[in-house]
């Protein structure tokens, strides 16, 4: 099978966009962006052996390649529209790719998102998939506007993919499956970035560990914070971790969990809920934006600081 | 070095464009479209060991990946604007990553390319580019839109990356740096893709060689053509290896050029030359576009059937 009937059987869809004016098939695709909307971008890469295991379900491999980059277009509070997919492969395996585009195009539906051009190529196992979508220019969400006085959010559980990956290498003994899911098929936060626009004053995923990211947000923001340890939203997993004798510093210093951190005034919380349906993420306040740099962490009455330490990508 | 200190000293320059409204540094990018203008995206990946010699010269390598994109948005009549890199290294290397750099701002400045975001992981060495750029959206060069009677053009010469290839191999056994350097440095044809809007009936870039991509465009129109062996712009180098006994195939079907192939009524021609400087590529008449399906080649009196074969991905 050649590259042209390889992305003409797996990643050759009918468009569902309008402004997705021509797709895959040509030298270059052509998309229309509405008048009054900017359009937002971001790409990220899963190596084999690196962010991923090379026998990992391809399935799970091809949602989680465009999960973390919705990840990224929810934290700007961008909504979803394309993906481009740089595909490197060993050889073609058609069963693999049958799987992978099944996942793919499973989360692609699910945003109507169109896949709309990439390249396949031969070597080792590389994914890099490039998302954007658009937003109101005056409603993207940044990094670099938290104020002091805003409280400190998070959604979802903090650091089960973490624990995921110690349960799949066997560091934790026992194995919860929702946990294992987390680290594998992450499920990126679009309605809640598209919730936040015009509440949160600053947002970022949490894709290296919330200690790590949080202090990107702070320092864009020019802005220090304390985050209670008791405000945590630590899953039973964790709980359980923790109690038989667990890293405490787990929950904070992994990455992978592609939840959002966002700061907005205490007094928006009605609003948030009211955005938001039942039976979405959930989301906890777990501490404050503060005048003074750094970030700190309170465990009863003990304040300490917390330094920027997460996944290191070299 | 972790990954954003690389980022920042090897990756992140002031934006030449104001449609940038936000570039390296937040989860997105945010870009603006002019609204008379549709945006155009592609997307190649280089991977060593496949694409390029794992010892090349990173300062051509930044060269290369940029310009094998612009091809591509070349090819539909597009002006560069952006690019995002994907960019994944075995190990960090200060003075590669200087020279690589090096190479891709040189074209991206070249041409007020912004590099507005991108991915750095460890893997093995691989490098994705996707740049975008703008068009009218009625200008927009297909591949779809040959008619019969139009003249088949082609950009610069034939074939030389691939005698190039053949020279850094020891295929060939002598050396022409001019010839090696289409290879390893290829020019993409942006101001030739510009004055083509509404010109060209049809464009392709030619990647895997001639034959391979003037089928697609072909094929894509409903049409067939005919091109003259007499007509093909073959370089002195590449006359010499035909007149030592090299495969006269080697020009219709090496890969890489990434020249431009066009179809226009040929009364367009001095249309074309008046807007095109002097001093930029040759273009040359090769053949004719036919109602007759399928590719054929005149030789002298013969006509033979020219297959679609090039450059196989896989």
């Amino acid at each position: 099978m050649d590259e042209f009937a390889l992305i003409e059987r797996f990643f050759r869809r009918t468009p569902r966009r309008p402004q997705t004016r021509l797709g895959i098939g040509d030298d270059c695709a052509l998309l229309r962006l509405p008048a009054d909307r900017v359009l937002a971008v971001t790409m990220d890469t899963l190596v084999a052996g690196v962010h991923f295991f090379p026998d990992v379900d391809p399935e799970a491999l091809g949602h989680k390649v465009l999960a973390v980059n919705l990840s990224d277009l929810a934290a700007v509070g961008a909504e979803p529209v394309w993906g481009f997919l740089a595909l490197t492969l060993p050889r073609v395996d058609t069963d693999w790719l049958e799987r992978f585009a099944g996942g793919l195009f499973e989360l692609a539906g699910r945003y109507r998102v169109d896949l709309a051009g990439g390249d396949t190529t031969r070597g080792p196992l590389t994914v890099t998939l490039q998302a954007s979508g658009w937003v109101p220019e005056r409603q993207a969400l940044k990094r670099s506007g938290a104020r002091p006085g805003d409280g400190i959010y998070l959604s979802g559980w903090l650091g089960d993919a973490g624990l995921g990956l110690k349960m799949l290498q066997g560091e934790v003994t026992w194995r919860d499956p929702d946990t294992v899911a987390r680290l594998l098929r992450p499920e990126p936060r679009v309605e809640l970035g598209l919730a936040l626009r015009g509440l949160a004053h600053a947002c970022i995923d949490v894709s290296d560990g919330l200690a790590a990211d949080l202090h990107h947000l702070l320092n864009a923001s020019g802005v220090g914070g304390t985050i209670e340890w008791e405000a945590l939203p630590l899953s039973p997993a964790m709980r359980r971790y923790l109690t038989e004798g667990g890293d405490w510093r787990l929950p904070l210093q992994a990455g992978e969990d592609y939840e959002l951190c966002f700061t907005m005034p205490p007094w928006r919380e009605a609003d948030l809920e009211r955005r938001l349906p039942s039976g979405g993420v959930a989301w906890h306040r777990i501490g404050t934006i503060e005048k003074q740099d750094g970030l700190r962490i309170t465990k009863g009455e003990k304040v300490t600081a917390l330094p920027a330490v997460g996944y290191r990508h070299f």
